[in-house]
C-alpha cells in the first residue's frame, strides 16, 4: 500500500507541473512592464535555472536590502527621528535639564531645523538619551507600542502603512526564488526588528543595522541585556559591507539601495563573481512621494547615480518603473 | 484534469500521512536511552506540538550551540590554535624577528608551554599576526585549505571528523523540528565559517564568535574586506548573550555547552518565559574521548555544573549518555 500511493504520488505531482498547476501568475503586478522590471526577472531566472550558466546554489542566493527610502518613505525624515523626538516628549518629566539643554531644549519647543544645527554629535546625543539606559526586552516593547500607532506627519497613514509594494512584491518574489533576503540598513537594529518581520516577512536574525553596546547582567537574578549610551557599530557606507560581512558572512549577489549611504553596498556586492545585480530606486516622483537625488541632504544619490550608469546597474524610476508606491494606494 | 489532480493528491498526501509513510526511525541512534535522551525529546515533543500549552511557533525556534568540546574536540588543544601554530610556520620566512621574539620564538621551537606562558597576551598576538593582514576572501581559502588536511595530532583523523555524532543527529533532529539552528562561539567567526556548513550544515549567517575589525576598501579599484589586527568582539562568557542579541535578536529557547565560558549562554536562554531547555555536555569519558571538568585551564566546567544541578539543566554524560563519540566509529 505504501509503496503504491508513493508511486501515485511521484506521478501526480509530475503530471501536476506540466498541467501548469504550479504556474504563477505576474509575481510583480505593480512594476510597469519595461526593461527595469526585465531585469530584474531575467536576473531571478538565470541564477535559478537548473544548467544555466550563471546558475546559483540556493544557499548562496543572498539579497541584502537597504530600508529607509529603499524598503520605506524617509520624507520628511527618517522616521527613527521621530520615533527619538517622541522618546524626548516622554523622557522631559524625568530631565528638567533638558529645557536648557540642546538639542533636547528645541526639540521640545518643536524648533526641528535648530535641534538639527547642532548636526551629528546632537544627533548622536539625542539617539543616546532615547535609546540607552534600558534593558533590551524593554526597549523592544517601547519600539513596538510606539510603531504600532505612530503616523506619516503628512499622509496620516501608519509608517508600517508608507512601505513600498513593488519592493513588497519584489521581497516576496525573491524568496519564493530561494533567495534569503536580509536588512541592511544604517537605521538602529533594534529599532527595526521588533516590526521588520511583519511588514516585510523579514526575521530579526536578517537584519543588519547600527547599534550600540550591550552589557549582560543579572537583575534581582534575572539575565537581561542592558543597552549602554555607546556606539558600537555604524552601518552605514564602508560599514555596509563591514555589516555584511560581520552577520552574513557571504557576498550577496543581489543588493538594492537608494542613496550614496548603499553606494560601497552596491561595489561589494557587484564585484563578486558570476551574476550580480544592484538596483537603485531613483526618488523622482513628487507627486506620490518625493523627489530627490544630488542634492538632498540626509538622503543623497550623487556618486551613486554616476557609478551606476557607468556599471550598468538598474536605476528604477518610482515615477515611469511603479504602477503604484504605497500598498494602500488603487 | 487540474483540479482533480489537486484533490487526489490532498487525499493521497492525507493517506501517506496516515499509513505511517513519514514516520521517522529513532532521530537519534547513537544516544543511549534514558532521562537525558528522554529529555530533550520531550522538550522538542512540547515545543512542537500544536495545542500543548508549551507550543512555540516556528519563527521563534532558535536553537544556540557552542562548538569547542559541544560539537567537536577541543583537546589537547582548541583547534584554532592548531591552525594558528600552522600559520606561524608558514609565515615564519617572511618573519625573521620571530626568532628572537615570544611567543613566536618558543612556537618555532615547539615548546608549546613556554609559548603559553605568555597568557592572554601572548594568545592575542599571535592570533592578529596570523588571522590579520589579509582580505577576507583572502583569509577563507586559506582557512578552507588548511581544514582540508589538518588532523589532530593524537588520532590522525581530519578535525572534521573529531565532531560528535550524537550532537550532529541532535542538530539534525532539532532543524527536522522547525528549529534555527546556531553556533555561538568563542572560536572566530571567520575560522569556522568556512567548513561549518558542509560539517554541520549551519550556514554562514548562522554563525556567531569572535571577531576582529576588517575595512573596506578598493584595491586596485576592487572592493574588498581588509582584516586588521585590532579585536572587534570576543564572544566568550557575558559576550555570548551579547554576541547572540546582535547576531539573533532574540532570546534562544535551547542553548547547548560545555564550559563555564557557556554558563551566561544558558543563563541567559533559560530565564526566557515559556518552554526553555538547556545543556551541558559533560566530558567524563577519558577512554573514548577526554576527562576534564572543574579543574581544566582553558574549558573549566566549575560553576555551570553548580549552576546545572540548581537548575535542573540536563548534564549529558559522554561516558553513559552517548552509544558513539565520533561518527568513524562504529
Amino acid at each position: 500500500m505504501k509503496s503504491f500511493i508513493r508511486h501515485l504520488l511521484v506521478v501526480l505531482l509530475a503530471l501536476a507541473g506540466s498541467s501548469g498547476i504550479a504556474r504563477a501568475a505576474d509575481p510583480l503586478p505593480s512594476w510597469n512592464d519595461g526593461p527595469h522590471k526585465q531585469a530584474i526577472v531575467s536576473f531571478v531566472e538565470k541564477v535559478t535555472t537548473q544548467g544555466s550558466p550563471d546558475f546559483v546554489p540556493v544557499d548562496q542566493r543572498i539579497a541584502t536590502f537597504d530600508n529607509d527610502g529603499t524598503l520605506w518613505c524617509e520624507k520628511p525624515l527618517p522616521v527613527q527621528l521621530y520615533f527619538a523626538l517622541d522618546r524626548v516628549k516622554t523622557l522631559a518629566p524625568e530631565h528638567p535639564e533638558w529645557k536648557d539643554q540642546e538639542p533636547f531644549a528645541s526639540l521640545l519647543k518643536g524648533d526641528l531645523k535648530t535641534a538639527a544645527a547642532g548636526g551629528e554629535h546632537a544627533i548622536v546625543e539625542l539617539l543616546m538619551a532615547t535609546h540607552a539606559g534600558m534593558t533590551t526586552d524593554d526597549f523592544e516593547k517601547i519600539t513596538k507600542d510606539w510603531i504600532a500607532t505612530a503616523k506619516h506627519p503628512k499622509t496620516d497613514r501608519l509608517f508600517t502603512e508608507m512601505v513600498y509594494q513593488p519592493m513588497l512584491e519584489l521581497l516576496t518574489y525573491m524568496r519564493a526564488n530561494g533567495f534569503k533576503t536580509f536588512i541592511v540598513s544604517g537605521g538602529g537594529i533594534a529599532f527595526m526588528r521588533p516590526w521588520a518581520e511583519k511588514t516585510y516577512g523579514i526575521p530579526p536574525e536578517q537584519i543588519v543595522g547600527s547599534s550600540i553596546k550591550t552589557k549582560f547582567e543579572l537583575q534581582d537574578g534575572k539575565p537581561v541585556l542592558v543597552r549602554l549610551p555607546e556606539v558600537d557599530f555604524i552601518d552605514d557606507k564602508a560599514g555596509k559591507p563591514v555589516g555584511i560581512n560581520e552577520h552574513i558572512g557571504r557576498r550577496p549577489i543581489a543588493a538594492f539601495g537608494n542613496s550614496d549611504g548603499d553606494l560601497e553596498m552596491l561595489q561589494y556586492t557587484g564585484a563578486g563573481s558570476g551574476a550580480r545585480f544592484c538596483l537603485y530606486v531613483h526618488h523622482d516622483d513628487a507627486v506620490r512621494e518625493y523627489a530627490y537625488d544630488r542634492k538632498d541632504r540626509l538622503a543623497k544619490l550623487d556618486k551613486g547615480l554616476d557609478e551606476a550608469a557607468a556599471k550598468g546597474w538598474t536605476v528604477v524610476s518610482m515615477k515611469d518603473d511603479w504602477k503604484r508606491v504605497f500598498p494602500s494606494e488603487p
